[in-house]
């Protein structure tokens, strides 16, 4: 087994030895990252991994296109003799494409030469997947070939990009080996989300979707399984409340002072643990495994710390069954509207029917009770997934939220009108459609002038257009994004400006409904700092990043500091989506920052 | 009654006050119109409309709005007394909002508040409707409710000028009056159009709905319809043809000439008699009808021309039935692909079985049979409906098309990269949508920067878009139409240049597919000419213009000389649309116009 005292040791020659084999075929890569090694040595096997993707990052496209075509085609002569060859021998004993049917076989070596024909390199691909362990085998053939099949469709720059992250993803399990190290606590948090993911709403999971919405009998059962994985931590009172929220609470070192109100103080944490429509994995039930694992850590060191752990698995974030979010959190915060009570969902059952059908009291005076002193606790921190691009494209695995955005949107139509397109001529034409256009560019190039900004366009159509028809009529939304209310506000003023003037200009006119104003949540200064110290001590660089998604913590924000820790997310960080995913080893690094967060505040 | 006389003799008071009463309190504008009074007088009562007119639209906005204002509101006092008043009541006796209902009543009051409140004027119909006479009330409570409602939602720059429209058609009805001139030949045409409208396919016909799809009963009874009044016209010969057209033949003075094929030679002239789906009345039918009107006036004085007439009612232009077009026409030029008789309908009906239950032969030989030869016609001219709003806003009643448009189609899509609205920073984009706005931007500016070219982005969506979601996804028709395929090709490659640009510079894809080349048909100079001086000798400007559309006339145009006439559309023109009207004033000029080509050619 290596160890960093051999690494950190080791002369020029030594280190490239040492790490040979690590990027296919390319000794240059840990070549040129001994001379990122700092005179003290790296301080863990993070840094290591970081000063790695670093030096091929800064290498230049021509070398990355080398290191990539060092790489064998994952359907040529390895397919022959049934193995694949991206990953040695070894490692791929137990996945991917061993046994391939004769039109399996045929259809990869297909799709090898699609790809080649299109990109000019090799196709790559870590098949040992995100979590490998003695009971994760691996991608299976149908996840690589439908992996292969997405990524034959994307964009060439895109593709490249994604192949170094794979090739990255190769060396960090190699270097696992060599090391000797397992992501143990990372793994078991991958492996719970796998197993929360068991439980999904009925249409959803007879087609392996996971949707998991209120108080339903899959929802229910997701806080049951918390329940007794809290229990199983060591946590010191777990309950599940009048919401539906699952709280556990392991105490601090003066018992005694745990008393409410006048008791000791409390961390406050958590995340959510309902998802969308056909969602992900980790959107939300992160931030309550992540610091479940802290707690078992703590508990079996029988350690306790000079403050409390309260971690809550808030039940309702998104906003699905009924129209009502942020239940669980705005529970704590007083923020609970008695009229959610009578609302009814799709199948015309009341909230309130659907909590006493899940044994909750369904009365405001329970749910009142929920709301926290501010004063008892310290703060509330969240672990979430990034749910955006920016981590995985950057590769580095943790990021320091500086606030929530402040977010505007807005639905709309504009009206022109319809008529002949070939016989209106441009200059007597009322086009809906050029108008939003229009709108569109300017909402494009008035977000990308300020920074931490977002405008999107997302929903836009014309109405049953026809291709010889001028549109008379083209529907639009606005989402609006800043990290600050004055941000925010001030992008709205200069999109709806602009919108006025486009149509004033092209003689259209509009309608417009505002569906949404949430204010901005800017994360506390010496909290954000807390998670970057944590970050820094894992041996990583620090990454400050708004969140462009809404959080629960958004909604603490009113009543005690906050802050946030992304962890960056596969497949360009998509979420709401079953392609939503992380690595065990970047939930390892997870657990190992929040508990570093807490040996900071304990200190 | 009023003679052209009077008016050309007329000193200017005399002049005013002979025509006084023709626009609403508004003497100026007769006084305006003396000025435009031509040496040799007005020769037609035509002129003398188009002077008036073209006083309104010369005096500026003030004049025009003052003009406007000088009418009473709709459902302003007038209503209480039951009657209409932006006529006078003699003229409103039979038509419009008398014996309206308390419903009714009160629903006009509200949008007659509605207007004024939007507009800030009086909203002014021209109650007559397009074609008053003694069978003809004008235009039904209904309609009026349904106009208002449909003006109210317009742009303010448009109804402006609406409004001045229906100024002007009310003075031409009072001019009428005065002159004591009906538009007879007009007023037949219109109502034939009219009576030909009553067959219509079913799942249409049960709602008013006008569809007259190729050999449907409907069709059929169409043709039997056109077949008796060209035997009523006086035509020598009426026949129905292979593939379904209505031909009749009206022979020249040397009736042995007219034996093909040595004999005679013939003017060649028609349009379509199918329709599109919930379409037109006018949309084609106007070619047949007023070519049969000018031959019943032939008939019925004895005269025989030169060379012979044969109006042709092709069968089929709008390949709403079955996937190919211009089978009338191409009938006529043995560009009837054989291929077309197995094709089958929705219904599963082949094409020839459809003939063969017609009562057609359903052979290649007898359709062979239909080429003409060319060297038998003088050459091949169409009277058409604009199917634009150019004729309508410029107050001209008629159109010398110069050229019939070249185009080219594409549908297509751009593939971008899905993402979180909220947390994809602006300059990791992929937004495929914003691609195509950009796309759509160029395309209107390139189609704007030379004459008589467009370009219209019809089709535009992004598929299940979201608020939150940059579009992955967006898909696009291109339609580009140009009166020389030069024209029209460089346009295309510009086009296609810029997208390959935006989606190179954005990282997107794209995919493309041409669905239509149709090359251009300018008109022969001669017959443009010929069409000209008929117009001119109606008293009227000549107005030269591309067809954006595509007519019969671009079928002919490969084998003999071709030229349109193009006659004003109300409702801007609209058409494919039942709101497709014209005037029975405006058709009593296509007759009158039609005849004189026929005395130039006869000259």
């Amino acid at each position: 087994m290596l160890t960093m005292e051999q690494i950190n040791g080791a002369d020029a020659a030594t280190f490239a030895r040492l790490l040979d084999g690590t990027y296919e075929h390319s000794p240059w890569v840990a070549e040129q990252a001994f001379g990122r090694r700092p005179d003290a040595g790296f301080t863990t096997l993070a840094a290591l991994k970081h000063a790695l993707v670093q030096a091929v990052r800064d290498s230049g496209r021509e070398q990355q296109l080398a290191l990539i075509r060092a790489h064998p085609e994952l359907a040529g002569k390895a397919m022959v003799s049934q193995r694949l060859t991206t990953e040695s021998a070894h490692e791929q004993g137990t996945a991917g494409l061993t046994d391939c049917t004769a039109a399996e076989f045929q259809h990869i070596q297909k799709l090898n030469a699609d790809y080649n024909a299109k990109f000019g390199w090799p196709f790559i691909l870590a098949v040992r997947g995100p979590n490998p362990h003695a009971g994760n085998p691996g991608l299976s053939r149908g996840e690589i070939i439908v992996t292969f099949e997405r990524r034959l469709a994307g964009h060439p720059d895109f593709e490249f990009a994604e192949a170094l992250r794979h090739i990255h993803r190769v060396a960090e399990l190699r270097l696992n080996d060599r090391f000797g190290v397992a992501a143990s606590r990372g793994q078991r948090v991958w492996d719970q989300a796998e197993a929360l993911a068991a439980h999904s709403d009925p249409g959803y999971a007879e087609h392996g979707q996971l949707t998991v919405t209120y108080l339903t009998a899959a929802h229910r059962a997701c806080a049951r399984q918390l329940q007794a994985w809290m229990n199983e931590a060591g946590f010191d009172e777990v309950s599940i409340d009048a919401v539906g929220n699952v709280v556990g609470v392991y105490r601090g070192a003066d018992e005694a002072a745990n008393v409410e109100p006048t008791g000791g103080r409390r961390l406050l944490t958590g995340s959510h643990y309902d998802t969308v429509r056909n969602g992900g994995k980790y959107d939300g039930r992160l931030g309550i495994l992540v610091p479940m694992a802290a707690v078992a850590d703590l508990h079996r060191a029988g350690r306790r710390l000079p403050f409390g752990i309260e971690v809550v698995g808030f039940a309702e974030e998104e906003g699905q069954r009924y129209k009502a979010t942020f239940l669980g959190s705005g529970a704590l915060t007083g923020d609970f509207d008695p009229a959610w009570l009578a609302q009814l969902d799709a199948n015309g059952i009341s909230m309130a029917d659907a909590m006493r059908a899940a044994g909750l009291p369904a009365t405001m005076e329970a749910i009142g009770q929920l709301r926290r002193n501010p004063a008892r606790y310290l703060g509330f921190v969240e672990i979430h997934i990034e749910q955006g691009p920016v981590l995985n494209e950057l590769d580095m695995p943790l990021g320091v939220v500086t606030s929530i955005n402040g977010s505007l949107r807005f639905v709309g139509e504009v009206l022109g009108m319809a008529s002949h397109a070939g016989t209106t001529p441009m200059d007597r034409r009322r086009d809906a459609a050029c108008a939003v256009a229009e709108l569109a560019l300017y909402v494009e190039k008035r977000a990308a002038a300020v920074a931490d900004v977002v405008g999107t366009v997302g929903m836009l159509e014309v109405p049953a257009g026809s291709i010889n028809v001028v549109p008379g009529r083209c529907r639009f939304s606005l989402d609006l994004r800043a990290t600050t209310d004055e941000a925010r506000d001030a992008l709205g003023v200069d999109v709806l400006a602009e919108l006025n003037s486009i149509c004033a200009r092209r003689g259209v006119g509009h309608t417009l409904e505002r569906t949404l104003a949430a204010a901005a949540a800017p994360c506390a200064a010496d909290w954000q700092q807390r998670w970057a110290t944590a970050v820094q001590a894992l041996g990583l660089p620090v990454w400050r990043m708004p969140s462009g998604a809404g959080h629960d913590a958004m909604k603490l924000h009113p009543v005690m500091p906050q802050a946030m820790l992304f962890v960056r997310g596969g497949n360009s960080g998509i979420s709401h989506n079953p392609l939503e995913t992380i690595t065990a080893d970047d939930a390892e690094l997870c657990v190992a920052a929040f508990v570093k967060l807490l040996d900071g505040l304990a200190a």
